[in-house]
């Protein structure tokens, strides 16, 4: 599992930082969270292949969260992009983009889904034999989602001496790394515990922005592997995030600590903060370990 | 009479080629012409002020020109801008703005107005005391124009030793630059040519992109002093110019040349080409003198 942090500060694209868009890689799907302006470059510089890129989930439609979409789309068009995209996000957005589509009488050469979400609760919205995508509802001043995804119990592991010690023939060994057991060439039952051991532990990521301090959320996000969560704010301007709907960085290290996940990434800080150290210093007095996001971060899980 | 280059590349932006957007000072006024994505970045880049933007001038609503104007209105905003905005824009792109504030629920705290255009004649859309805009129909994929700024005559420039030598009253000054004759404070009537020198030439600047090679606009681009026109082709695509409705360096030079234009700038070129000199070769075969645009370039033409 590896996270690239395309854009992580809040509000308005500048020279040096860029509004939220970040790439997970997992099991091999590549997917894009939120899209700011300026992301497709973002793309580019961080030499990510943009026909890897299949699922684009959006958070809200506040525009440091999605303005770089209708050019990303628009940009895969005349790049003859063929295979298909999937954008799951709130409900509305598909009305803008194609609207501007209509407006340039310019439509898609391959096929675009919208998947639209309004619902309150945490919901199952993508899934294939590798990967599982739930939404996370947040609280912010529009419609908002975080979202989950979690890897799914892989197989197991063969043991290749002890397979080939038990004399088992290899038509079986997808039986084995299926956790079945099966008999020998000789016709004797073999444990699969014996010769195979456990899966990888399935890994998991959650992102959560943007939003104010929401303790219900933690069942949801419970024991993630990586937890993104959203500091627009330090503790010394906590009087500004419940009306702004955003969290301070020691909620965040809160809301990572009652879930006990295993890191924590700050992002979406407000510009008025020259020193990204003190979110970090903040947040660990709460819960460690801290990373911070910065535009063009590359994180392996692995 | 200056302009300022922020990107003057087709299609998609890049990490180093930034799509149409360009800041016209004429007369303390700043247009901004086409807002590419990116543009508010290049405009910080340029330490062009935001404030002192009260009209931005869209030619067509293919992305590339006008997917950057969302994420500035949206800017301003954030900067808490108190300064009347002017959109003056193919019909169609108020509704694609409306739409994301109202999904956003952000409306700007500053007047903004939307003024937008279906005529296929050149019509007059700005005119204050010193200044006006004209629109340059195009013929391009979508509804497109172009834009022509023109300074208004200026005033005379007093001769100061001849007015003093001629005893006028300070009150008569004013009529003096406006080109009346005055009684001096003998009584005598005095010719203002004799104490006055015709005003500074206005200047003029025609915007014309995205368009297929159109003889017609001709005329109402006679004899400005610089024309930028788009030619996003070399002649050795000149069979892709007509179907895309683009140009070619040399029918923007036949342009210039049958205009009898002062200057010509080439841009809008498409980011197959990796010498732009090729273009200006091209053209100065048809008229001379060629500029090339580039991002970041600023003319100065006082």
């Amino acid at each position: 599992m590896k996270l690239t942090i395309l854009g992580c500060f809040s509000a308005t694209p500048r020279k040096d930082t860029n509004p939220t868009a970040q790439v997970l890689e997992i099991n091999n799907h590549l997917f894009l969270i939120d899209c700011g302006e300026g992301t497709q470059v973002e793309l580019r510089r961080n030499k990510i292949k943009f026909a890897r890129i299949k699922h684009i989930f959006i958070s809200h439609l506040h525009g440091d969260h999605f303005f770089g979409l209708v050019g990303l789309i628009s940009t895969f068009r005349l790049l003859t992009r063929e295979t298909e995209l999937h954008i799951h996000c709130p409900q509305g957005l598909k009305e803008v983009i194609v609207l501007q589509m209509k407006l340039a009488d310019s439509w898609t050469n391959y096929p675009l889904f919208f998947h639209e979400l309004n619902s309150d609760d945490s919901e199952l919205i993508f899934e294939d034999d590798k990967v599982e995508v739930w939404t996370i509802p947040l609280d912010h001043r529009v419609y908002t989602n975080g979202f989950l995804f979690k890897e799914k119990e892989g197989e197991r592991h063969l043991n290749m001496p002890a397979v080939i010690e038990a004399n088992i023939d290899i038509a079986y060994y997808n039986k084995l790394k299926q956790g079945h057991d099966v008999l020998n060439r000789d016709g004797v039952l073999i444990d699969h515990q014996k010769v195979t051991s456990p899966p990888s532990p399935p890994k998991s990521y959650a992102f959560c922005s943007d939003t104010a301090y929401k303790e219900s959320i933690v069942p949801i996000i419970k024991d993630v592997d990586v937890l993104y969560h959203e500091s627009t704010f330090l503790e010394k301007h906590a009087h500004l995030a419940p009306k702004t709907k955003h969290s301070t960085a020691k909620e965040a290290a809160l809301i990572a600590k009652k879930a006990n996940v295993k890191i924590l990434i700050l992002g979406h800080y407000s510009t008025r903060y020259d020193d990204l150290n003190e979110f970090k210093h903040e947040a660990e007095t709460i819960f460690k370990p801290v990373k911070l996001a910065r535009d063009g971060k590359h994180f392996d899980f692995d």
